[in-house]
């Protein structure tokens, strides 16, 4: 049986809805009662792992779930060893450079030797790595957007998607590290020899 | 002003309660309708930043926070160059060493590169280190027990409190880590210049 590994949070919805196409229901986890963190389609062809975002591409790794869905985003910061297959085409946002409002135009205005909070450290160090550009990177785990006001760092690195929380909190974007969007990933030795008919399931969702 | 970091999450009830006590009222963080993360206390003479449990030693290692709560956990996690002060004697929990039922009995007993699932990496490594077992830690986010359910590892180094999810799981404790509640911690410089009156605050909350 395949086991796919679905993502908690904003891409769930699409997620289950793109299974539900092909005719896997996993739609018990939209339930807010359900607690289960492991569920089996009820036409017993499929099972599904509802896990944290970032936990994904570790489970599909390891082989626990020779299928998954997850964001670019995510993907870019852990590069993680699998099989990146399909672009889902949902779940859009961007990786952005953003500052508060009426200081700088571009991240090359940046101090030298500037602060930058972000979740995404892996993605941030890259970034001012190629623009050559030495920064202290800050890793934060949740509101980044608090180091700019508190005075903590100069610059975030964050997901975009509506830009509504920039906008709250006196931000603005001055830059586009890339665009994200959901990815179908996959298990590469299981893909490779195509255990459980996956080439198929991976056709399907394209 | 002073300047307070608190953690978002388990710790933030008894936290505001304990500054309560001591004449600084950051209630409003408790109201489910608040969207802010940073607020003054009525009285003006202290702020309160709401963050993650894990930003809080970044907030006060950086200064933007004087003063910080935050459970010894994270604390060890991530070591941060913070001043560890008071044990408040709340937010009592342990890290814990959990296997399936009726497996292993204690820590040695698992196979020489099994796998661990923890979202405490540094600790979980520091550990098995010292028993000098190789092992491979497996950095999760989240919902840490679905690493034995799904057969990705043996075993899973977790913050235990009351033991039910092991239980739910079918997990049970094999060794303890380490003993965990809610410290007080402030930034090393602030404390030693004893800038806005620091101290007093700090034997205040002992």
């Amino acid at each position: 049986m395949i086991t796919v590994a679905l993502p908690k949070g904003a891409l769930l919805k699409d997620s289950i809805a793109r299974f539900k196409k092909i005719g896997l229901d996993f739609s018990a986890f939209l339930d807010s009662k359900n607690r289960q963190l492991q569920i089996e389609d009820p036409t017993g062809t499929a099972k599904a792992l509802l896990v944290r975002a970032q936990d994904v591409p570790v489970y599909v790794e390891y082989g626990q779930a020779q299928l998954g869905i997850v964001g670019y985003d995510v993907l870019r910061e852990k590069t993680a060893a699998v099989a990146e297959l399909v672009d889902l085409q949902f779940g859009h946002c961007r990786m952005s450079v953003a500052v508060p409002a009426n200081t700088y135009k571009q991240p090359l205005e940046l101090p030298p030797h500037g602060r930058v909070a972000s979740k995404f450290v892996h993605c941030a160090r890259e970034y001012f790595h190629q623009l050559d550009l030495p920064v202290e990177i800050i890793p934060l785990y949740g509101s980044v957007e608090l180091g700019p006001i508190t005075g903590m760092s100069e610059a975030i690195v964050d997901l975009v998607s509506t830009g509504r929380t920039l906008q709250e909190n006196g931000l603005v974007e001055i830059a586009v590290l890339f665009q994200s969007s959901a990815r179908a990933i996959a298990h590469p030795l299981s893909y490779r020899l195509n255990a459980n008919n996956l080439h198929d399931l991976v056709e399907q969702l394209r």
